[in-house]
This record gives C-alpha cells, sequence and structure tokens, in this order.
C-alpha cells in the first residue's frame, strides 16, 4: 500500500512526489520549513493532501516552540500564516489551518501549553482521518451517480474515463477523490479503460496516476492533454471525472490546468463530466470562480523536463497551474456528503449548512 | 535567414529540427533512404516542407538510378512508393509525388532518361518556389480577413493570437502558413502578442514557434497546450490560427494533435479560428475528416522527452500525432487562393477546379 504520508513519533513521513514512478524516495524531517518547502516545490501535492500535510507542519512548528504561553500566540499566528502562504489555490490548506486556529482558539485560555498541544495533535490526526474516510464516501455517492447517468451505455458494455492530473491515494491519504470513484466503479464491473491525461508541465497524469493504476492492475493509457477532444470525437471517452482545488458557490471549480478544456470538449460532445472533491475543498465565500486566485509558477518548469532543457532559457512563458471550469459544464459535483447535481447555488449551501 | 531546406548540386540540405532550438544542426545528404528517414523521425517537418522534401527525395533516388530506360518505370514506382509510405497524414507529401508522376508519365515516352530527370528536377524546385509563393499569398489573404473579422476590436486595441505547433519557415519554406499570416499582420501593426501553445509531445509550438518568433523580435509567450480555454476565458486571446496536414472537402481539418480542443474552445468563447494551408494541403478526393488516415506514433515520445525518461518505460500510451477539427468550429480556411468563409463544400471544391 503506497504511504503518500504520515505522522508519528513527533515526524513527519512522505513520498516525496517528484521522482515517481521512476524512484520512491521517502522523506522524514521534524523541521517545519521542510515541511512547508515540500508543499512549494510539489513534493507533497494534491488538494486533500496538501491540507493534511499543512496540519502536520503546524504540529512540527508547535513542536519547536520553546518560548512561554505569553510568547505563543504571536508565534503561532506568524506560523499559520507562514504555512498558509505556501500555496495559494487549494482552499484545503486553509480549511486545515482555520480548524487547527479554532483548536488554538477554543483552548488557550484554560489549557496549558501542553494540553493545548495534544488537542492540536489529535485535531491535526483527525484531519487525516477524516480525508480517508471522505474518500470512501465519495467513491460510493460516484459511484452511483455514474450507475444512473450511464445507465443506457452500461446495459451493453464498460466505460471508458477519462482523468486528469492525479486525485489519488498520492494526493488524498485515502483511495482518492476523482480516482477513489474510478477505482470503486473498476472493482464493481463497470470500466473498461482509464484514460489518464499526462498534465503538463509536472505529468502527473502519466507519472503519479498511471503508477497507482499499474500497482491496482487497472487497465489504462495516457494521452497527451490536447488529445482527449479527438477521443472524445471518436467515441473512446464515455465520461471524465476529475478532482478540485477549490469549488466557488456557483460550482464555478479550480482545478489542474487542462481541466476546463476538457470539460468544454465533454459538453460539447454531450459527455458528462464531474468533479470529486470532499466538502472541504468548497469555499462559500466566494460567489463564483473569478475569486479564486490561480497560481503562477515559474516558467522553467515548461522550459527544463525533469532537469533536461528542451526550450531556451529565456523563452517567455505563462504557466498557470490551475484553471476554472464553470459549473455549466459539470454534469455534477461529488462530494462526500452528497453528490450535488442540481442548482449549485442552493445544494453546495445547503451541505454546508449541515 | 533560417534555411530550413536547400537543394544544390544534387545534394539534399535541410535543418535537423529535433534539436532546435538548442542546437542548430544543418544536415546535408545524397542518399534518398537518409532523407526518408529524416521525415519520418521529424528531423524535416511542417506538412508544406514535407511535401518538398518529399519531391527532393526523389530526385535524390532517381539520382542514384544507374539501369536502363527499361528498368525505369519499375525502380521510379518503388521509389514514389517507399517515399510515400514515410508519412500518411499529410496530403501534400502525397501532392508533390503527384506532381513528380505526372512529369514521368508526361514525358518518360519521348525522353532520354536525361532529359527525363531534368525535367524532374525542375519540378521538385518549382514545388518549393510554389510553396515559397503560397506563403505570401496565404499571408496577405490572412491578414485581410483578420481586419474585416476582428475590425471591432482593433478600433481600440491591437490582437493577441493563439498558434499551435510550428507553421513558420520551418515548416513552409516561406514565411509561413498560419505563422506567415501572423507574421504580416504584426507588421501591419495589428498583433500585441502571439500565444503559442507548447504542442505535445514534440514541442513545436514551445521549441519551434518560439525560435521563430524570438528571430523576427514578435512579443509572444509560449503555455502548456491544455492552458488556452483557461486563458480564452480570461480575454487574453482574440483569435486562433494553425496550419492544416490534411483538409477534406466539407473543410474538417487534420493538424496536430490539440488543434481540435483549441478550436472547440474557440468556439465556445465565440473567437474565431482559422486554418492557413496552400491548396495542395485539400484533399478533395474525401468528403469528411472520418476518411483522414491520423498516424500513430512511438509511445516513447511521451514515456521520455529529450532522451530524459519521465514515466516508466511499461506505462501504456496512446499517441495520436493529429486530430480532426470539424468544419463548423472553423471561421475560416485561409489558402493561397482565397480565403474561404462561406460554404466549404461548394467553396473548396470551386477553388480546386480553378
Amino acid at each position: 500500500m503506497i504511504d503518500a504520508i504520515s505522522f508519528n513519533d513527533s515526524t513527519l513521513r512522505y513520498l516525496d512526489q517528484r521522482y515517481l514512478p521512476l524512484r520512491e524516495e521517502y522523506v522524514s524531517t521534524r523541521n517545519y520549513q521542510e515541511a512547508i518547502e515540500a508543499i512549494k516545490t510539489l513534493a507533497v501535492r494534491g488538494a486533500p493532501l496538501i491540507g493534511v500535510a499543512a496540519a502536520y507542519t503546524i504540529i512540527l512548528g508547535i513542536n519547536s516552540f520553546k518560548g512561554t504561553k505569553e510568547e505563543f500566540p504571536a508565534f503561532f499566528t506568524s506560523l499559520v500564516a507562514e504555512v498558509e502562504a505556501s500555496r495559494p489555490t487549494a482552499v484545503n490548506l486553509f480549511f486545515a489551518a482555520a480548524r487547527m486556529k479554532k483548536v488554538y482558539a477554543e483552548n488557550f485560555a484554560n489549557d496549558s501549553l501542553e494540553a493545548l498541544f495534544a488537542k492540536m495533535n489529535a485535531a491535526a490526526l483527525k484531519i487525516h482521518d477524516d480525508e480517508i474516510a471522505n474518500c470512501d464516501a465519495m467513491s460510493r455517492l460516484g459511484v452511483d451517480q455514474i450507475k444512473i447517468d450511464l445507465a443506457h451505455i452500461l446495459k451493453t458494455r464498460k466505460l471508458n474515463v477519462l482523468t486528469h492530473c492525479n486525485t489519488g491515494t498520492l494526493a488524498c491519504c485515502g483511495t482518492g477523490s476523482a480516482l477513489g470513484v474510478i477505482r470503486l466503479a473498476w472493482q464493481e464491473g463497470l470500466i473498461e479503460r482509464v484514460i489518464t491525461s499526462e498534465s503538463r508541465p509536472l505529468l502527473q497524469g502519466l507519472r503519479l496516476t498511471a503508477w497507482e493504476l499499474q500497482q491496482d492492475g487497472i487497465p489504462f493509457v495516457s494521452i497527451s492533454d490536447s488529445s482527449s477532444a479527438f477521443l472524445m470525437q471518436r467515441g473512446m471517452i464515455d465520461f471524465g471525472i476529475v478532482g478540485a482545488d477549490r469549488i466557488a458557490a456557483n460550482g464555478d471549480t479550480a482545478n489542474k490546468i487542462g481541466t476546463c478544456a476538457h470539460a468544454i470538449s465533454a459538453y460539447h460532445h454531450n459527455l458528462p463530466f464531474y468533479i470529486a472533491a470532499p466538502v472541504s475543498t468548497i469555499d462559500i465565500t466566494i460567489p463564483d470562480g473569478t475569486h479564486i486566485p490561480i497560481e503562477e509558477r515559474s516558467a522553467d518548469e515548461l522550459r527544463t523536463i525533469f532537469g533536461t532543457q528542451v526550450a531556451t532559457p529565456t523563452t517567455p512563458v505563462l504557466n498557470y497551474a490551475f484553471d476554472v471550469t464553470p459549473g455549466k459544464f459539470l454534469r455534477g459535483i461529488i462530494t462526500d456528503k452528497k453528490a450535488v447535481v442540481g442548482n449549485y447555488i442552493t445544494e453546495l449551501a445547503a451541505l454546508m449548512e449541515e
């Protein structure tokens, strides 16, 4: 079993995903700044996993605290700010930080630092456990929705599903969000083949999703990102399902760059396209996708590949790490609480109130 | 000035495009099998350039012929078949071969081999000269069409144009097909910035188009292929223009994989999307795009990048080199004779009869 992230004996251990599938390299650290660096460099990545990593990074930070109780609030505020600044788009990071801040706010006045730290430690572990449980819930709800939406095809044959980037164990701790749904669908005999688009520039689809599917023995094929429209045209894709980094109140969804193009093509070819993401990915405070900050990453992510120079070092590059898919292109948003297929504005708001 | 291909003193000289922009390597050969290999490996590429290379390859082949006049027909038939088998999608290759076959058919009976070869040599040079002239004609017709279609924007500002793969001097001998239009539009002050999508797997956009634009001092930025939909959503692209490898009678157009996805996104965002290609790219014998053979290339083009392994050697990959964009997504097809913007079926047929 892949162990993308774990926390034992005050030590964070993670699989450095930058070298997969060619090298499985695990890193252990008690240094919170090293952990932040791992988030920044995408050594750990995937929205839910970033949330879990952020919670553990805060624990590493408070474990390094040597001051008095009076000095702790300033330290804690600066620590959380540093963690929150690591990556801007995935809301799970801020969700995890908010849960840690809540434990702090509710207990700081009455607890000793020792008692407070024990509660924060428990909260971080709970965030991790919740993400694992979320995957199971999403998988079940997603498969049930697919059985309804694609019943007409399932009468005669299995399904070919497109996914983008990596949304499996490596991204979500549990069986995955979109890839969790695909895994369960495959176990239930619904899937013919998975099509995993490579996900330029960092190739998470070609490297990570391929690696996970290969380990599970699920039939798949990798394609260049720009091939999906043509495969749809040829009838080689029946539906698409991907994860999310942040979902606005109206269903507009930020996810790995390329998602929007897949979704527009799916919409045009009348193929259902789903988001699978835990409720922690929904940012109900923003009305639509234009309010989601989109991370722009280094030009060298395109100009060099695994250390090999492919373009000149002066080639100008625009490297958005995410895009925003308008809710109207989505057949549904599969969360851990419910498969939302109706009016996103009312349905997502209702989810948050539960 | 870039000299992508030339033929002097019975020697074919070409720029090996696989190493650009990091290395400018020119290769000279008198061996027709080496020339075929250059077409197969994409050392020379781009539909019009493939046509010119094919003509010169046939000349290299006949120059190597040592037999009698009676033996020539069998040799010539087999030579042309070998050249035609080098790549399946670009029709310019077959167009060039057909022109050479016509010279042969019309002159073989009455000419000495020496006289025949001189006529074939002249025909090959003419194919080359024609492609250069085609670029100038397309550029003029394309710019005029853009001035009409985008007049409302040009009233207040310059245009941002998306292009895919490479359609410049490196692909077309002259100033280029789509890139020729862009060059002239820039010279006439219509262009703010060119957005060149990288064109996985072989990165012709990031490597070759970027290199040509840099040499000309035209402002540009490279993006991953899957970013175009998001840039359109953000208003950062005003129109798209690309080349073609084969155009069916109804306007369905085979071009570098990824074109169809760009065109669907442009259509959805109400942005004009053009094909620029010489009449030699039109295959009036096929009614629609389903009849265009689509080359499937080696999985290693995705699994390794410039010799660097990025996925495991056993990762299954589906690598279509081209896709087919339905004519309905195209605002127009800019040929060297006319900018076709109406009914493709009647207009393209009329072009062929001129």
